[in-house]
């Protein structure tokens, strides 16, 4: 007799999911003991949630298409919020599956009980509550559904234990199809290409899918053919580099330098994001977060759910913009000589020796603005920001990229500080021999806030401010702990050794760290 | 001029507020500048939210009063749901200040926004935003009056940053006074006392306050003077045990034992505790999930918010016990000579050496009952339980304690798949220096969910259920890792080197871990 555990994992079968991050507990045997029996899922272990979580939005990022994630309960759930926000905010497509006690135990409130529901509703695009075995089918296709609907999202299934495990005799196991995203309306378009027409003073803020290849193709093209400047959003859930695409600079990161970037602008025109506001708010700002001046007029081409890249090639078709359009002249890679190791030296040597294809998951936070730089002088590749600003995303995300793309090499340039949040995530690619090259910038501060207090005022911080923002006392030994996990791991204090041990890593199957000391 | 953060922190020290863990972000240094300049509240990081939470619950549980914790927006909020779960059944008063975006913000949904109050809701007694800067202290005082009402509550402030930074002179910074528990009412202790009298075939169940040794004390009385069986709920927020206290056994955790153990009772009275469920479900138990027999009368002593210690001390007098009781002969403690390291041998070696007053915080799970047994026989000491089930609390909660109680050793019993949820929890300890042996039972697996499999009529799993229940491939080397956070470590695979191993750590001031290979 079928049970719902395995009508669900038919549907997700036959729904094309192939893997499933987990860690579960007692109340989700019966979905394990379907999964045992189903090797067309990828069943992997993370050893906290947050591991699980960050490896789906990696998964999820690189193929456009959700895995599931398998967490026990709300303390489960709980711990894979992080970087589900981080998730929500790329646009990833994620289906979790949360276990939960049986429905005749939930409303007991046993020790383990908590409101699934109520945690999920902040970060879900849609969460529902399995009501009966016969449901467990179409619950999960329609979850499935939402997760790949424009522009990706999350969507939250709560699976009492007693609808796994008991009969589903009958019920359906069939996919449902995800709307096609639209382009972008005429009027829209039209609105949109009247705005840019006239070049100066007009900007074009583009976000999400137009970092892809095809999306920063359009953006070039409408660039070039009406002058206008062209920035795009902080963090994006993936960037596509190389030498024959064309390259968009962020607007500035601090608000003061973002105002100034564009207190000429007239017209700001959005696609794949929204108009541009403070990442954090500041006193000097006066209780306006907009970046853009007073009287600028903003217009959307596109709407959460439109298809991006779609309507960027109408609006450059609308404007006439010539089909297609040279690269620009790239940088030659540089390799850096012996010297002492910097930021940007780092940066440098990954740049230089990136090989093709690889996906670089960037959350090294005060030092990864040099990677950015470096960039336009790499290899082909593939660039997954913290778009989210939860930190501890950066080695799960890797992670999971690694388990969608095992052609490619990974490079996690992780800060660490934030390594500190998912550290079993290193264990999962040891376990599952991923090819992740960790580059860990060791400079054992949380550095963004040192400049944060120097920001707001406090440039002589005491001993209570300089302990709460420091990672030394004692200095962590990053390379011991990724040792620990099964990893691999070098230390390099000055850029010889980098480089070499850079090299080293990226020739050598399976994960390896390199400790970058700053 | 005093700003917000000023006064929310002067009103926390008037309350006699003297801790905060913390790990900040941006939208928090207004009031990381204002501890700054308060030596009277200990600020103490911690490099993951998770053990922030955690160690606050150690700290509420040592002192019966509450630490703040200061959390970074929605995403730090959410890595410490987990602890947070296990310290609301604990019942440890937490006050949780969580810094969030400017209210002129916050609207715009900049990337770190999320909905903090909907994530902190199912996990607090009580959620409050700050309106205003002139609310901090006002707010602050009504967070810290509803930490401390009976039993024990979590309080969750979302602080705006310009609440933080905005002038608040002439604000209220005066503490509230948490309501007094009052005892059991005459009625209810009658009924309990009539209940109780026949003794046979009557339990009493007790649990939180009703383990302290005052609560022991009347339970003791109870039962010799009516013949009345005793147990207690399977996990405590804090047992206290010694030479000099009566002992309480728990009900059998499994619920078929648990239904064997109950089976002729005719009334259960519970006080501290609530009449007895199944942790989880099972199809067995055919959608009942009560651990009484059907037509068992079941009272309740005392409310959520009565003072059950008095209450157990009026239900002892009403009954005519006698006022003292002496305390049954305890076994002798036992060195384990040479020979196999196993989990009970462990647990004899622990309580054989434990010093006088340690706290023993026990998350060794499978591992743990061993313990539980053997506790009689060792020196007066508490045991702070996983209340909550959500694992990942022993490492935080150990750490916690010993801020709370610098006088005494820490002894965390440690489960190896529990600590890879909140290692940075070593780090702390590293830094702060605090008095903490940590045993670590390395079995290499999720022991209870391979009991789970098997209770669930999987008896030979395949290799994927099994790949999601073992740590092995590859195995963890906790020393490193322990090492590589600061924390001096020690492998011990017999009897021997763990009683050489442990009786080292205990003599020696500041953290250190102890593995058991088993």
């Amino acid at each position: 007799m079928p049970t719902g555990a395995d009508q669900m994992i038919e549907t997700a079968v036959a729904a094309g999911i192939d893997v499933c991050f987990t860690n579960p507990g007692t109340t989700e045997m019966p979905l394990v003991a379907t999964l045992d029996r189903t090797p067309a899922i990828r069943s992997i272990l993370g050893l906290f949630e947050g591991v699980v979580t960050g490896a789906a939005d990696g998964y999820g990022r690189v193929t456009d298409s959700p895995a599931l994630t398998l967490l026990h309960l709300g303390a489960g759930y709980g711990n894979g919020i992080a970087n589900l926000h981080n998730a929500r905010r790329a646009h990833s497509p994620i289906v979790n599956l949360v276990g939960d006690h049986a429905t005749w135990l939930v409303d007991h409130d046993p020790p383990l009980a908590s409101d699934i529901a109520g945690l999920a509703t902040p970060g879900s695009a849609w969460v529902r509550t399995v009501a009966t075995a016969a449901a467990m089918g179409t619950d999960l296709a329609e979850a499935v559904a939402v997760a790949r609907s424009a522009p990706g999202q999350i969507a939250t299934l709560v699976v009492p234990v007693d609808c796994q495990w008991d009969d589903a005799s009958g019920a359906a196991t069939t996919p449902i199809a995800a709307p096609v995203a639209p382009s972008a309306s005429t009027d829209s378009v039209g609105a949109a290409a009247r705005a840019l027409a006239a070049g100066e003073h007009r900007v074009l803020l583009v976000g999400g899918r137009a970092l892809r290849a095809r999306g920063l193709r359009a953006v070039e093209r409408i660039r070039r053919h009406t002058g206008c400047r062209v920035y795009c959003e902080n963090f994006s859930a993936r960037v596509e580099r190389g030498p024959d695409l064309p390259t968009v600079r962020s607007l500035p990161y601090f608000p003061e330098m973002a105002l100034d970037a564009l207190a000429d602008v007239t017209h700001l025109v959005t696609a794949g994001t929204a108009a541009p506001i403070s990442f954090f708010a500041m006193p000097q700002l006066d209780g306006r977060p907009e970046l853009t001046p007073e009287g600028c007029r903003l217009l959307a081409l596109t709407s959460d759910t439109d298809d991006v890249e779609a309507s960027l090639e109408a609006l450059a078709d609308e404007l006439g913009a010539p089909r297609s359009v040279a690269p620009d002249a790239r940088p030659a890679p540089v390799v850096p000589d012996a010297g002492a190791l910097t930021p940007a030296s780092v940066a440098q040597a990954v740049a230089a020796l990136l090989p093709e294809q690889a996906i670089v998951v960037e959350e090294a936070n005060t030092s990864g603005i040099n990677f950015v730089m470096q960039a336009p002088a790499a290899a082909a590749h593939w660039g997954l920001q913290l778009t989210g600003g939860a930190i501890g995303m950066g080695l799960p995300l890797a992670f999971g990229a690694a388990i969608a793309a095992p052609d490619r090499r990974v490079v996690a340039l992780q800060a660490d500080g934030s390594a500190m949040y998912t550290l079993p995530a290193l264990w999962s690619m040891a376990r599952e021999g991923t090819d992740v090259t960790i580059v860990l910038y060791t400079n054992r501060r949380y550095a963004i806030l040192q400049v944060e207090l120097m920001r707001a005022g406090i440039t002589d911080p005491g001993p209570i401010a300089q302990s709460l923002t420091d990672l030394s006392h004692p200095d962590i030994d990053y390379c011991a702990i990724a040792g620990g996990m099964g990893v691999d791991a070098t230390r390099a204090t000055d850029n010889e050794q980098f480089v070499a041990a850079l090299e080293r890593s990226l020739a050598t199957p399976g994960p390896s760290l390199v400790e970058a000391i700053l």
